[in-house]
């Protein structure tokens, strides 16, 4: 592992044409926004992605386009968390191939794998490339048991392993696997929610959804935390939470997401896959403009 | 809805080949045996029979080919339960053009979907076919925090609805779903190790992967504690579930379920797709013979 | 051990003066109704009867009242839980001295303690008397992550154990404890809302709240079912589940209990001691009539 | 509500003789032991200090005893929190007579009160004294499933309301009813493994059981961050973090609180009331001595 990856980085959303189709024009002109906005990283094809409602053609299709797109100027890491261990392994490949940084997966999801499943599932992704491994631990698929040290020890016997996305707020479980990592992993957080609060973890970064709209002011509240911007950060924290609170709330989170996108970015990253989204509220521009500035300021 | 289910069925192991390919003799096979048990019916590509890991293609060849091995001697609720709306829809269609009796869906994993999102899933598949729509309440995917009365008002309005697949263990829910549903809905209980306690709630019948292994002797006990032989089934059902919680116990109950068909059936269904059971001790022939005995007795 | 338990038991309400002292009149009235109805026996002091609420005197008095009420004509087993091993102490000791005929405690409430500290509170107090303890189990306080077989294996090794009284609706889980404790404890189900499903896992007898109310019906039912009424049982297990529902729903289960023992029975067990339904509704009449009539028919 | 508390509290451990006597002498030592440390105030009879196993004797006798030792060098806030309203009124206005600066009060435990419930206790305990009352919210109790706004808005309505003392992980609440609150409430964490952390969510300060033992260096990291030096803070939380997971992990933090306050600070809390404790292992000097290093350096 010699990259060192860091700063803010977009859980890109996944354009679509209104019949599902991928919307490259639209994923071009993502990236071309998030590299002038000096953003770390991408990831890509991840939960805010959609993968699970992709399939494996619009997912290699995604991957090609953004990092064609991305022409090097900014690393893209791609999910290729699967169910099964083929899919994902194949999609590993295809991300090697077509040029990506990195690569991360999720547990896989639906049954209640034991942990030596789940490891076995990762060690032949990451034996499957050269690329590094993020291990995406999300709070709700299969949470494993193993204590810090442990799922660490697990953690460094993986072929290619280059850390983890730790999405969870629990910062006293992200603070003892960074402990216990020792520096031999890159641990980036996934909650947006207590984005500034994990640099007390030692992450080296952020991943997650809410930085496709708010990429630049959350990059600088990170950078100015670790400059040791406590009171600023803090002030900003509470307006981004409840920022964050009111579009979860709502259970409207994909609407607000493209409206919010128009709004700002004029892209239009269209409609989520059904189920996504089929019953939720269409988002009126005042509200959506609100959450905007309660952010942005 | 016309038809009347009723009885135990299996939830269908899917035997697949060494190198993953569905394996037709062994469908055929297996449809033999359980046509010759008598049994209610075959719920197939369902959670035992690995459908989140099977793909389209592999789904469709199986419901293929199982129905057309049934014949029409025993009834055929195929599974269409998907990530996305469009591939449950399409799989909802090539089984009622398989010729298939009835359609059951999970609702949509992996991501926290709304109630409202959740039933207008259930609603396009349902209003896909002709077929009876039965839903597939699974307590650890998306649960529904609604109130009996309201779960059931919503499960009528749906096209086609033909009852539910209720895999808990909560017989407290189970029965309050009956009572709302005063006789329009067909209520099979799934969690086997309450085989019997589920006929207090006025269960129609039983779907459940260990009726793969023991269906004549859950449907001689069903029937029996029906027509009131309590104490039978109060001793069986202590034995059935202390050998439920021995396979379940040993976290691998594919290989499990492997040996058990071998030794008792001469049906091998091979391996699961990884990563389930990649990392699953072998049994020996002895331990499973030990547990088939304690419910064979 | 060797008296032997059965039947359907009153967790017996705790009758209080407007004062929150304790209404020996009406404990009197309760201990006839209940001898009269032919109940199996009573449990006091448990979580209906207030316990955490009461402190010691109020406990002690509740216990010599009744027991000398009951004059032997009715087993009295009496819950000495508290939150100090020492207060759950001298609570058996007075039980033992005032002629009660079992002895019952709850986990440790509030911290969350190991398996090894809970046990050891159960062996001081299984020790402190010659009276049958019998374990209560409740699903919300410290749930032992035991399997049955340690967990039976522990109970057995208590000085002077009984059995349990299992207040969970897991009827997997009072099943493996059932035949683990292969006939050496007594288990009696305490989740009313399964009354008659857990005959099903060889259970002694049922104790609980809604008994106080329902007792006859329900020591029928339950009879019924063992003697193979199944049909009889199923329909009754419904509406006795949606009245269950109807109550706990409401969240003002101690205004109805209050008024469907007046109503049903004329006595007044008064109201609970704050916080306990301070800000519950009032029952109309009419609504308690509802219910009444859903269970009694 | 005019008092502005601030800093690292802790919350005080509750010495005892052998035979369970509360020792007066030892109390006398820890108050000039954290005045002397400059901690921000003490909070006393909380569940450090084992409240619900103490009874009301002991718990007066230790208000009593902490506020003359006091002598109003350091703020005092007592933990009146009980089973029943009465007690909690009766403790609290001994509490204002005996001169405390604040009470608390966690949400009435064992029962499942509805958030009606809750509040009207927390109102007749704010009404019963003049003193300013934080809610102790304490994430194993009684979860308030109420949004933020809402929770705010009655803790608003409460008499006498300070505040709260917020003790769990969840950093996203903890901000959200920071947020909710607009500086009409003086929030202080009680989850010590995120003290730094809760810095960025506004609170005013910790309160917690490890800062009985690691006070000065607490209160020092935590001014540190707020100055900005956040490096320093993260390598802290790090170590603090594991210390905090080796002392927990063991399931023996009272033995090793009480050798920790002997080897540093040669005062003797003795052993807790059973069942606390009452099988705990001891533990070795030697690895007290090394916990103490990993925090103190």
């Amino acid at each position: 592992m010699t990259i060192k990856f860091s700063g803010v980085w977009p859980a890109m959303l996944t354009p679509l044409h209104q019949n599902g189709d991928v919307n490259p024009q639209a994923i071009d002109q993502l990236v071309e926004l998030f590299v002038k906005q000096q953003m770390g990283g991408l990831y890509i094809t991840g939960s805010t992605g959609q993968w699970p409602l992709l399939g494996r053609e619009r997912r290699h299709q995604i991957v090609e386009r953004t990092i064609r797109a991305a022409a090097g100027r900014i690393p893209i890491m791609v999910h290729v968390g699967a169910n099964s261990t083929e899919e994902s392994v194949e999609l590993a490949k295809q991300a090697a191939q077509a040029g990506a940084d990195a690569i991360s997966a999720v547990a896989p999801p639906y049954y209640p794998y034991s942990a030596d499943a789940v490891f076995e599932h990762y060690r032949r992704i990451g034996e499957s490339t050269d690329l590094p491994l993020y291990v995406y631990h999300l709070s709700n698929t299969n949470v494993l048991s193993l204590d810090a040290e442990d799922y660490v020890a697990r953690l460094l016997k993986l072929p290619n392993i280059g850390g983890m996305k730790f999405t969870d707020g629990n910062l006293f479980q992200l603070g003892l696997l960074q402990a216990a990592a020792k520096g031999k992993l890159q641990l980036f957080s996934g909650a947006d929610e207590v984005l500034c609060q994990a640099v007390l973890c030692g992450t080296i970064g952020a991943i997650g959804t809410f930085y496709n709209v708010w990429g630049p002011i959350c990059r600088q509240q990170r950078e100015a935390v670790a400059r040791g911007n406590i009171a600023g950060a803090t002030e900003f924290m509470l307006r981004f939470q409840v920022a964050i609170a009111k579009v979860i709330r709502s259970a409207g989170i994909h609407k607000f997401l493209r409206r919010a996108m128009q709004l700002k970015y004029e892209i239009d990253i269209g409609l989520p896959i059904p189920p996504l989204a089929v019953t939720d509220r269409e988002w009126s521009d005042a509200d959506v403009q609100e959450i905007l500035s309660l952010v942005d300021g």
